[in-house]
């Protein structure tokens, strides 16, 4: 028996996102598509995160354990012939019999990106949020700084999650101003369901002035969801997943 | 009579082509729509140029003429409204009465994009093309040297197009690295049916040696269409159109 990781990239915009569902085309829908046809039976599937629909993965990882042995080569190739094109097998790696693709994860960074020109871009409408004024980066930077560190972030998680601890640690948050796009980056121990999104409306609310800059420390002390807005998931990209070694 | 000129983006995917066709949906299909919208009755409706099915424009431009005297920055948002949201207008300019989109163009620049990564990626599958090996770039650029000039250009011509006098001037072509990607420029006064994408093809020839580097020359000479292949349309996008002013 053989523990596989496997690297992928996947554009989420066709995508009712990542997880398994009835009656709706998921990611994990076509991998397990891709893997039947290839090994035939797997077992210990796990996808490192659940991204929503519309979310994007520049790197998203997932293990299976399989009694097929293949060159890591191959399975790139065989499971990529596999699949549709917007889900790419960028590379594989044997690991040992007790990884777990999401268990094992200690650090993710999404990236969420803001496209502030004055008119829409046809080629960013899947992969940014088009908001057509001048954010204050400044401000949205001073507040994101209040979120790093280890906090309790139920002010940041939308209902519908089923875990009961929303501790988690933030080790960096930032915007980028990259012409007309303005990147946020946020690299941390764990997320919740909506975090990233509700991060990011809140700062821009901030920036807005509808929320003080200072507000955002009483906001997570309060442990209630914030009355802000999930920016919308098209400009969300789950960018990159670290595993211990 | 207000004579327009309108700036335009496109995500060339889903359309066959600029040119109106009956039964297709064309970007200028689209335009005459929104147009018709917003002015209701209009003349002398001219394109800068007709792209291919699948060919993408970061920037094109279309002149109309209208009873109906709207200001600029009405017309871009009126028009958007109107349109899908892979067209978009990005900005409106009023001309003098004897203006020509398409005749009056002094010179364009066009782009072309290859990803040499060792797997697809899903965000690039309909804005590149995806050539799963290293190129010589070197050798690529001594033999785009030899299209630099005035030059008859039907070596590099497909069969279809109606124009007489194939004679057109290349200002600069030439290929850049940005990681995974090679970008090819090329600007000029003008360009033939398929020509862009026959010059990218050939040159993937010359990186793979089918084709000699010093060949070019003898290529146009012979004013016979080259025996290579049209690199595919999604890779290219009309990138910048120039006009006297």
């Amino acid at each position: 028996m053989q523990n596989y990781l496997v690297y992928i990239s996947y554009d989420g915009t066709n995508y009712a996102g990542y997880q398994l569902q009835k009656n709706a085309v998921t990611v994990a829908g076509k991998l397990i598509e891709a893997l039947s046809a290839v090994f035939g039976t797997f077992s210990s599937f796990h996808g490192c995160s659940r991204t929503d629909s519309g979310v994007h993965a520049r790197e998203f990882a997932f293990s299976f354990k399989s009694e097929k042995i293949l060159e890591e080569i191959s399975v790139v190739k065989a499971l990529n012939f596999n699949l549709p094109d917007d889900i790419s097998v960028r590379r594989c790696e044997y690991v040992s019999d007790n990884f777990h693709a999401r268990y094992d994860v200690v650090r993710k960074e999404y990236i969420y990106f803001l496209y502030t020109g004055k008119t829409r871009d046809p080629f960013l409408k899947n992969y940014s949020f088009f908001i057509n004024r001048d954010l204050d980066i400044d401000k949205m930077n001073r507040a994101a700084q209040s979120l790093v560190g280890t906090h309790d972030f139920s002010a940041f998680c939308a209902s519908g999650g089923k875990i009961e601890d929303k501790t988690r640690t933030i080790y960096s948050a930032f915007f980028e101003k990259q012409e007309e796009l303005i990147v946020f980056r946020i690299c941390g121990n764990g997320f919740l369901y909506k975090m990233v999104r509700l991060i990011v409306g809140t700062l821009i609310y901030v920036s807005d002035g509808k929320i003080d800059e200072d507000k955002i420390t009483e906001m997570l002390e309060s442990k209630i969801l914030t009355p802000g807005f999930a920016a919308p998931s098209r400009g969300l990209f789950l960018n990159k997943v670290y595993y211990e070694n």
